[in-house]
């Protein structure tokens, strides 16, 4: 049975990060609120007074009677499912504790633009993103970007995955986030990948995989733009 | 063999998390970053060229062999082991859904202080965290716990637990945001908590369990203050 994958239809967002896994294990799934009336069912799936495990918010996926939120949960549940993520335990936490660190950047990415609350407009927290993606490009870029690179370069199976010798659903991550921060901030990524080779590479061995590549050409890939997660404002990139 | 936890020996933070979790368990283990040379220990933990597992920031554990880090990781990987968490599957990834989703309102009560940066010192990012604090307490706080409460009533083994019929790791951490949102911002809470009283009741409760209130009692219970993730500073807490 196809997984349904529950997600805002008009931006990339944290959905995109469970989007990649399944386009890349050719996975047979149905994004449920890019279809008519989606978006009312998603609505209704986290009002549903009748659902005992209700989502906080979205992504959600179901999968038969499972239904599961939370980004890394649904990636570490059809992580071993999609064969991206390794099979024993030990392996299995560490992937996962990499897709957290991912999910914390993007966190961080996200409060560049809204530092005071997700319920203003940017417009309204103008100022304050302006400080607070100075400090993002200039500490926290690195600092992330900068562990991923020592990740790779530790990695005892060899420096073109983040976890064991295959491409797995951490990898795919962090070629979105690459791809996220090049397209929200393209100057200061510029200035600073360089520094973290291993960790361009991997994006661009990611995007360059048959599906992924397809997938990336086709309409299922939303544009990125400025409702989602990464969003382009020049003036945050100056800031630099 | 005893669990090693490196956390900050100063503050309860993320680690508090887990700490509670072991503590409730009787788990024997040593708070490292505690004992003399500890921190040094932690960071040289963190830096080591030899890991192959590397971990961006504290809280770790180290079990055996494994090193593993992110909180709500960490508490997944013990949950089953200290029998607090179900041992099923869609049982598992339910608590640890629910753990994530604390994760996130304990690190939007961070940006509380410091809503431009980490680095910067809360006397440096002051305005901006008046602004902050205010929408988290008017919307936040109250979306959170209101999602929590209609957890705990849809519980089909009873309100008493967000997860099954037992106290879990998440009941733990639930009672743990609850004493941190009282310390940071009394005030708003004394006004808030009438509205969830099946999360107040769970938070006395989990407060009441021998093992626990020995522990809150003893000296291996850090005090909030002002280095932590819930800070009280008397103007945030006004903003409301």
């Amino acid at each position: 049975m196809a997984y349904e994958l529950y997600y805002w239809p008009e931006i990339q967002g944290r959905g995109e990060f469970v989007r990649l896994a399944l386009e890349e294990a050719g996975a047979e799934y149905v994004d449920v609120a890019r279809r008519r009336g989606g978006v009312a069912a998603m609505q209704r799936l986290m009002d549903g007074a009748a659902a005992p495990h209700p989502p906080f918010a979205p992504p959600f996926l179901q999968d038969g009677n499972v239904l599961i939120a939370q980004t890394a949960n649904i990636l570490f549940y059809v992580g071993r499912r999609l064969g991206l993520a390794p099979r024993e335990e030990a392996g299995r936490l560490w992937a996962h504790q990499l897709q957290l660190t991912i999910a914390d950047i993007v966190d961080e990415a996200h409060d560049t633009h809204h530092p005071i609350a997700s319920s203003l407009y940017y417009e309204e927290q103008h100022d304050e993103a302006r400080r607070r993606a100075a400090d993002f490009v200039a500490n926290r870029i690195p600092k992330y970007l900068g562990y991923f690179e020592r990740v790779l370069e530790r990695n005892p199976q060899g420096n073109r995955h983040l976890v064991g010798r295959r491409t797995g659903y951490c990898d795919l991550s962090l070629f979105q986030l690459v791809a996220g921060l090049r397209y929200a901030f393209p100057a200061a990524m510029a200035r600073l990948e360089p520094g973290f080779a291993r960790v361009v590479r991997l994006h661009d061995r990611v995007a360059a995989r048959p599906r992924v590549a397809a997938y990336l050409q086709s309409p299922r890939r939303i544009d990125f733009n400025e409702q989602g997660v990464f969003r382009r404002y020049a003036e945050l990139d100056r800031e630099a």
